[in-house]
């Protein structure tokens, strides 16, 4: 069923070797095909396997599964450019249990023998897709995962912009910025500003203003399909900046328009069999267990 | 189009028959036929104007649409009791601006000709079926418009309950209670609890904790397709209440089981062409108008 | 230095003799004098010991020191009840570490043994004076060291009030109620309720609304010295009472005035040599470690 | 009792000559002695009226009185430089009604009259002296009259810091920054950030973390005689900054010591007879008048 599978490594450059060693020679053992991805795995020592090292944007099209040993960041970074190739994808975490990597190493063998046997869940997630135009000009033009924030830079103040959502004026504010999040994203970044947590079924994005001047301002959740639409103010000038999943930036201002429309395609996340989103809420958010 | 209008007064039985008056003169004079509500309208002058009083559950049948004046929750009160006769509902606003009751009695002439006309916009909106049960039997089975909430009564201390989501565990609380609220009702109770806005074209519930003693409690939304299921702790035993839309209360303890589910049904609110819901948003909520 | 030890068991009657029969013959072994509460204590079988049990009004008078073994609930009411004698007060938590009772019986021997050699360290804490009048009559007049609460009881629609400080109007509002809390109240129901931390050498009061309708409703801070004054709106006529610590009620409607003021004297809360607050802090509401 | 009077203009160099004319005018008629401040009121034709324009450094020693003609920025920018010579100051606003700069234009020359003749009311209000410095070396000795902020600069991502309050480690924290206000300061950012209001007649510090990760992170009320001290994690460097009164900023990283304590004087601000600091914050909060 999986025949093909692409191995990623830490986004940024930390070896997690030991994990990916043992991962490799499992997957060789079972006669599987293994590519290592050559953004994060370049110095992985891939000569004492045999296996190959491809550029990422060729990866995509070779593997049947993607497999990222990492943290939360790193799946982001990886969902992002496997999506539109419709693999599926599984996360390992190194380190703290994550909201995306959510099999431990200890547990990795065994889980990654039961995918590989068509045991698994599979749920399909909601991404962003952010364009950034000015005079007509696209100067930006890239994909999240989790969200896509406006945000402020070394300015003091607060900055000032208009939000449209399906080309229907919905507010103007002051603020520190605004959070455009998935279901994905929700116990992430808006979860520190205040924004209410989205179940992974839904196809809807929750708009959450950053420290905003009027108290009244609150998260708005609209459909999936929605286009939402962000003109800065002038004092944005050389002030504020778009941030898709807490890793790709660019700076906007008076003229800047950001689109946010939900990308086409949505990524397809494995678990473990029986996997329950509830229980990793409840682990990570220390919720209360049953009376 | 609409022919037979059925005329519904204030919930709470203040007279509002100038309001009524009005629109009841006009509408003879177009030659509708104008049926009265018997629960609000019994003590309404209506011999004066030769139209009938009528029980509330045979109105319903009888009516191409409905027309409410009064607040949102007189709106409430009748929504839940027509939904089932698929009739479109109107609300005229008697005192503030209502999110529900949106049109001012002095636009009432113009707009009711409009929508007579045909030209109004329509949406659905979704209502929420409450049930409750205790050793097999059911005690309670309700519609809430805006929402249902678990409540603690006299007791100064918080109570304890178990929430499932389509049959999983979602987690313990100790809390005042829990607001489960509609697309309708996130600007209503939600709102002061910390919950977000939810866009009126969403078919979704939102999981609103009131005062949570567990600081990573957080608001919580599903699908509307879900069931919610809430189990008391002992401690609620003679210390909390359901509450459907402000207006329905019934006492619950241990071994009742509260089931909420999406009525089969959705109402159907009938507004002005052009219609801006973001308009009403900012207009309640002082947001910030165009820079 | 403490010759004469009153002993008090838990608030709500239940057994914690084996701690208790500990401390008493480790405190009879050190020849000091022990005295029990009669109101908590009446049950333990106090005669193998040869101590006696006193009614509590009276046993405030005899002691140099209390020693509360309980949770925060039981510290509340001894200190309530002890405060006027000038009685400082030592907490053994059974069950879960308290913010008051924060000593656990495996350490409560040396810790009391420090103690009494006057190796500790004393904070006083402010209490707050409730009284609540009507056509010129006191109906009550209690004290509070935690928090005074207004709140709504059965009904499901908010109340209505008006608040002064220190005879000006502050504002009226509609919500389920208000909390006035001490610093020492300020890390249990106002916390789930949004209000700040106060630092326990405050002497100061934070009034934190309950869910109040107006979003901008938000803590506001006074000197410990404000008398703060509530007038209920007529729709809390049966539908509202004053609550005290979470134990003390009274119901309250239009009418009714309750004054709120620091108590005359504070209460002396004694524990280990080097007690770190902010441990607690960190502790109970799991912040941050060093990094 | 008011003989030499300095006259302050915006902040930013707005022209506010209008409303500084008719006040100049009034003031020399009325034989006072009026000083222009040069850093504001440069362009200002001051030669028309025969009065100086002195450096501000100078002007605070010169003057009874320091009135402020422009919005809170200017209000704060004036109070700082001024403290230390203990002279009071009053507000007048142009544009919208200021929480510091509470008088309107129009009511001006009567109030500015009713001050001369000493009737006032003065409150003291406490400032914050910032200290930075790194291996042992001062880099910056700033006051703020509002707050105190660390904030992280272009960076996506959180900063990380520990506090520690009378050198007591507090805690470690993973944010957007913390804000350290003033009762004066109370109303501005850190209400935005979900801070209490204090009354002004506090001597307090509110500690309140902008978006912290940790959920049960919540704002902290200190002593205005505590120093609170703030230790940047290295993934500060290059990507924090403090900011005094959004006004004046200072990039930190590893290796930086922000001492935070409060000023050894506080500013007198002078009021209308009568002023009542509670309609103020009805005013600019839209909370519930009397019912």
């Amino acid at each position: 069923m999986f025949q093909r599978i692409g191995i990623f490594g830490k986004y940024n450059g930390i070896a997690c070797w030991d994990t990916i060693d043992k991962l490799l020679q499992h997957l060789i053992n079972a006669d599987k095909t293994v590519l290592l991805d050559s953004a994060s795995c370049s110095d992985f020592p891939h000569q004492r396997y045999g296996v190959e090292v491809i550029e990422r944007e060729e990866l995509g099209k070779q593997i049947d599964i993607a497999i990222v040993v990492g943290g939360d960041g790193t799946f982001l970074d990886v969902a992002r450019s496997i999506v539109d190739y419709e693999v599926p994808i599984l996360g390992i975490n190194l380190g703290r249990l994550g909201f995306l990597t959510d099999i431990s190493p200890k547990d990795m063998l065994n889980i990654v023998d039961e995918v590989m046997q068509g045991h698994y869940d599979c749920e399909e997630r909601n991404l962003i897709r952010v364009r950034i135009e000015k005079d007509g000009l696209q100067e930006f033009d890239e994909l999240a995962l989790n969200d896509v924030v406006i945000h402020k830079t070394e300015s003091p103040r607060m900055i000032e912009f208009e939000t449209c959502v399906d080309g229907r004026f919905l507010n103007s504010q002051r603020s520190d910025g605004m959070i455009i999040t998935t279901p994905t994203g929700s116990t992430a970044y808006s979860l520190s500003a205040g924004g209410p947590i989205l179940d992974p079924r839904l196809d809807v994005l929750s708009l959450v203003s950053i420290n905003p001047h009027t108290m009244s301002t609150r998260p708005y959740v609209v459909p999936g399909a929605s286009t939402v639409t962000i003109f800065p103010h002038e004092n944005c000038n050389g002030q504020a900046q778009i941030i898709c999943d807490g890793q790709l930036t660019h700076h906007i201002g008076t003229g800047h328009k950001t689109s946010i429309t939900r990308h086409e395609k949505f990524i397809k996340m494995l678990h473990p069999q029986g996997h329950d989103h509830f229980e990793l809420l409840r682990a990570k958010l220390h919720w209360g267990d049953k009376l």
